[in-house]
């Protein structure tokens, strides 16, 4: 089954801000280059969830993970990303959709902040 | 010098949201027992950025670490928080204060999004 990995960032004003989602995406393509590798932005950035999930329906995606690149499970998580989640199954019920956690409290996230600290903006 | 770290997070109307931030905090203090640990909210939840900071005066800090919980160095880091630690060091001269980077693509932010591909919601 052709699997899609569908990136979703919040969305900046910053275009520098964005732009770290781009390349995510294409270091995750690069650690998995078997898989359709996706992004959109919640809002304030283009492509959207929805242009997002079609762009990989027409790379030929049989099944989709919506990777949340936020935080925690807030509003846009819960509300707004499983919104679109369900919209897109209505469209295209052949095609398996799943939402991943978003980064919450992994170990990694610890070892993460602790790296942080140790570095000035 | 005695050292705090101000952990901030953009803040939720999704209280387990918020409640990451907290438990992020105690992960912290764990890992750094010698360090003053506060947490704080830039909006929608509280204790405010301000409030933080002076929580950590308060502790006898003589040295603050402001880390932006945040994934990109978009307005909010770039901007209001950098204003909050300027404002903050004009009213303590005496207290060093510095900003420390997002989290953003450090090498271990692509194994976590590795890790969450291979999770369901």
């Amino acid at each position: 089954m052709r699997a899609a990995i569908l990136l979703i960032a919040h969305g900046s004003r910053v275009d520098a801000a964005n732009a770290d989602l781009r390349k995510l995406a294409a270091m995750i393509s690069e650690r998995i280059p078997e898989a359709i590798v996706e992004y959109a932005y919640l809002e304030l950035a283009e492509p959207s969830i929805p242009d997002g999930l079609e762009a990989c329906v027409e790379r030929g995606a049989e099944e989709v993970r919506m990777l949340p690149w936020f935080l925690s499970a807030g509003s846009h998580v819960t509300h707004d990303l499983e919104a679109n989640r369900r919209r897109f199954i209505e469209k295209h019920p052949a095609i398996e959709c799943s939402l991943c956690p978003p980064l919450g409290l992994h170990p990694l996230m610890i070892e993460l902040v602790l790296a942080r600290l140790e570095e000035t903006f």
